[in-house]
């Protein structure tokens, strides 16, 4: 038990220890990663005892945050780590079961911010999962041998195909709504009807379906891709898995960059790792969150990026936000209001950015990319407010300047503090190429074209100043930036925003962010996050749901639940 | 008070009197509304003690669902009763006041169903005017003569031209977020960034500052499309009317369609009118709703439809099928299951729709399609479960059959019921040009085209067969129906259906169907629908807004509400 926590375990799920993101293969408790030349096999095999809380035990394979803390770990090391795999098979270890989904008692027993931070971080990895399929070349097969339920047909509906042994006993099943009274929240009904384009009254049928449906009717309907017979399953599934590798792009005869652990200074005020920072102000609500440039410019030629590997400034960086990202949101909801801040040479940054996108075409430049996206839009959906503050000594800049991009609104200084004897020069921010196309969100704009969704002579406008350094004028009128005030009005307008910011209803500010930020079109992606998430959170506080006599707490009891008949 | 209720008012808000939804100009309690040749001048003016419930007054032309009734009777009498209007202005006979909003003690004591259900017929009620600006040549300018918040600033939004007067008094203001900790949920946050294009941080900024914008920033800012100083405020308004009027493709010389009052009976166990009828089980939690076909062919020519008027099946049928969701949505929540039939002649209901069709370059055959689509998109954002029987005798053809396709599943009988000595033909569907176009859902797709998003051949041989009468293995082939069980089947069939559905829980089943059904793109409806009202409800259930210490129950007593400050 509590294998992931920084702290020691608690017993109280309402109070848990904090939680650390960080994993590594040789410390698996859940699951088994085998790579064999172009395929890595990918092996759930849950410890009972193992979950990351007390108070409940990770039965058939069924998971808890801890489970898929590790399971976004091999998906990530499976990126960097082992550029020769081109097919990933997710199966089980257990008999007759591949996965029955997130724990009932351990959502029985969440508090509703618990259950809704863990639906989010288990939603981020299944999108890796795809984002590993479509931008690695690295496809994911569900090698279902067993029955999947709810969230384990969540996982493999997050793959490129499915497959599902016909042993007339192995099924596959979304048995949320008719067995617990909540909804397949990890993507489950979006990627139904928008990814595998199964009809929507089947889709209904389905979902009522508490056994699951197996066989030639899963075919029939969409629910998975091929049923195949437990004689022919090994071969057919080794043979599949083959097909995959062969159309992959990825290069062979690459080495991988190992992520090693990240140093990472964790107390009640603060998080240190070598270029991110944060100070926790629990008496405001806030953390300032600093993220520093490089060093040194880019080095001129790509191999230094793999001679780096870890080291190497985007990787690192990238590395140090997403962990924080994940630290903050679990550990610290009460910390409502985020300020985002950089430190370094603009110039710096630039040059970086320019290395991987000349580079786009090895792989690794193509890894940190898609990482530093991936963590960008951990930003986007993350319930807190951002405000980003440029000032003297910032570098808001191309890759960086996606941060104040992000940012529910941001300030920036016109001119310098007088009482600023290290920096002279007003701050500056640059759009740049990585602002232009290699960083979308998951409306599949970038955050330029977001912020001027509809207005193209505006986006246009803001394009034709890449490369320059704009100040904060310059800034405001491109429409870069929220506001420019100076040195005199500076403080004020930003303690006011912050502190009117902590006294706002947090609910109301979640709500309010996670529909603004999402200008323009919807995908599965954002689909997943607005409406189904939404939903689900609304569901989640029901008492139908989570209320003592709801279905969560009564399964598995004999007793039935207790429902409001009248529908809202 | 009460002036909306079939029965006698009732104090208790918890407890409502049945609502009618039926409205009369020369009844309204709060609006009035003045033609004067092309432009309609729609002219808010609450009555305080004109509240639907007692115990709140209606201040500040504030609204509840009374008020609301009273603006969906006029949108849908100005398209119908005249065609001569061409630009409709919604202004406010208060002094310095536009429109304040949804009444917050209306809000306070609602029960959370109450709220959710009239927010959504606020939002039908303001598509309905995007819809008349943009499918009938009726464009709405909101001439916002003082201040405008919340929901009255929404209102403003639905309009195509928002004018301001610009005094130093008036703005607009979205104060939900930080005065009621709930948030604009009629549409406010999604048209703000998706139809205004504001910027998203500008959107942030404006939605945390209570006391509004106004003037010229909210002319830069998008937020209105003009300030109009008050010396020049009569004569603007009256310019911009004439100027869109002028650009109206709405004909000149028709006479209008008297929408004469709908004779209804409705008891405790049923409802019915002309064509349409329903029986209410609350003992199972159903209502079998029943939609009969015309009694004769059509006419041949597009004159009749002119000369018959609301009498005309067509729209007769529409305005009871309309006016029946709307009373079993409000007043019979506990009906979780609406079970849709149709009887009568499928091809007499292919020949209305053929001459619909034909004349829709006339300007009522026009409305009389816009308002079949409006009434079917309400049954899509319905929080019932719709099950569609398709039986001997039925006439689930081209309009008709678009019930069917609304609904979550459809059972249709392969063959004869054999002790039916009445109908001796099996049922049939017919696929008609209605089905292929003018019915959008939503999410602008057909709900043919998103019964088989994505499946491009199933689509293509779906309408390949329009025309033709496809009995139930056909139909089932064709995916146009979920399930074709034999007369020994049928009965067991069906009732499993029912009763299962009865069984789980209503909350869980409104999330499912909310997401199942809107396959495919969004749209700003969707959005709203979707995104927005899922998040809203979530809050509206949330301690902080609903709850005894909430920002809604807090408003104006001078107490600062309670809040969580952990986010969720």
């Amino acid at each position: 038990m509590a294998a992931n926590t920084d702290a020691a375990p608690d017993a109280q799920v309402s109070a848990p220890a904090r939680v650390s993101f960080q994993a590594d293969p040789a410390g698996y408790r859940h699951w088994r990663l085998r790579c064999d030349g172009a395929v890595a096999t990918l092996t759930m095999d849950v410890a009972e005892d193992g979950g990351l809380r007390d108070g409940y035990e990770l039965k058939l394979n069924s998971y808890d945050l801890g489970v898929d803390i590790e399971l976004y770990d091999a998906v990530q090391r499976l990126r960097f780590e082992h550029p020769e795999v081109r097919a990933v098979v997710i199966t089980s270890a257990k008999d007759k079961v591949f996965c029955a989904g997130a724990n009932i008692r351990m959502l029985a027993a969440a508090q509703h911010a618990w259950k809704v931070n863990f639906c989010k971080f288990t939603n981020e990895t299944r999108n890796a999962i795809e984002d590993a399929s479509s931008c690695s070349g690295q496809a994911y097969i569900a090698a279902v041998n067993g029955t999947a339920s709810g969230g384990g047909y969540e996982l493999a509906l997050a793959c490129s195909h499915i497959m599902l042994v016909d042993d007339r006993s192995a099924a596959v099943s979304l048995p949320e709504v008719p067995l617990l009274g909540v909804l397949p929240g990890t993507g489950g009904l979006t990627r139904l009807t928008d990814k595998r384009q199964v009809r929507r009254d089947l889709a209904d049928c389905f979902c009522t379906r508490p056994e699951g449906i197996g066989g030639a009717k899963a075919v029939a309907w969409r629910l998975v891709d091929e049923a195949v017979p437990r004689t022919a399953w090994a071969q057919t599934v080794a043979a599949r898995a083959a097909e995959f590798a062969a159309r992959s792009h990825r290069p062979g005869g690459a080495a991988g960059v190992a992520l090693v652990p990240l140093a990472k200074t964790r107390t009640d005020t603060s998080v240190g790792y070598r270029y991110v920072s944060a100070r926790l102000h629990h008496e405001k609500g806030t953390a300032e969150l600093v993220v520093a440039g490089p060093d040194e410019p880019a080095p001129d030629d790509r191999a230094s990026i793999q001679d780096q590997g870890a080291a190497f400034w985007p990787l690192a960086v990238t590395r140090e936000l997403d962990d924080l990202i994940l630290d903050l949101r679990t550990n610290e909801p009460e910390l409502g209001t985020w300020i985002l801040r950089t430190e370094g040479d603009p110039g710096r940054v630039l040059s970086y950015d320019r290395l991987l996108l000349a580079s786009r075409d090895d792989w690794l430049a193509n890894e940190i990319i898609q990482y530093l996206k991936r963590a960008l839009k951990r930003l986007d959906v993350t319930s807190r407010s951002l405000i980003a503050l440029i000032e003297p000594g910032s570098c808001f800049a191309g890759s960086l300047l996606e941060l104040a991009l992000a940012a529910d609104r941001s300030y920036m200084l016109a001119g310098v503090f007088e009482d600023d004897g290290q920096h002279a020069e007003p701050a500056v921010i640059t759009v740049g190429e990585m602002n232009r196309g290699p960083l979308p969100m998951g409306n599949g704009l970038t955050r330029l074209h977001t912020r001027f969704c509809g207005d193209a002579a505006a986006l246009a406008a803001a394009e034709k100043d890449a490369g320059r350094a704009l100040q904060a004028g310059e800034a405001e009128r491109l429409g870069l930036v929220t506001f420019a005030p100076d040195d005199i009005d500076w403080d004020d307008e930003v303690r006011i925003a912050v502190e009117e910011r902590a006294s706002f209803s947090p609910d109301a500010l979640t709500g309010m962010e996670a529909n603004i930020r999402f200008a323009g079109p919807e995908t599965t992606e954002t689909k997943i996050f607005g409406r189904l998430t939404a939903w689900q959170n609304w569901i989640f506080n029901r008492p139908g749901a989570a209320g003592p006599g709801g279905a969560l707490r009564r399964f598995g009891t004999g007793q039935r639940p207790e429902f409001d008949s009248k529908r809202v």
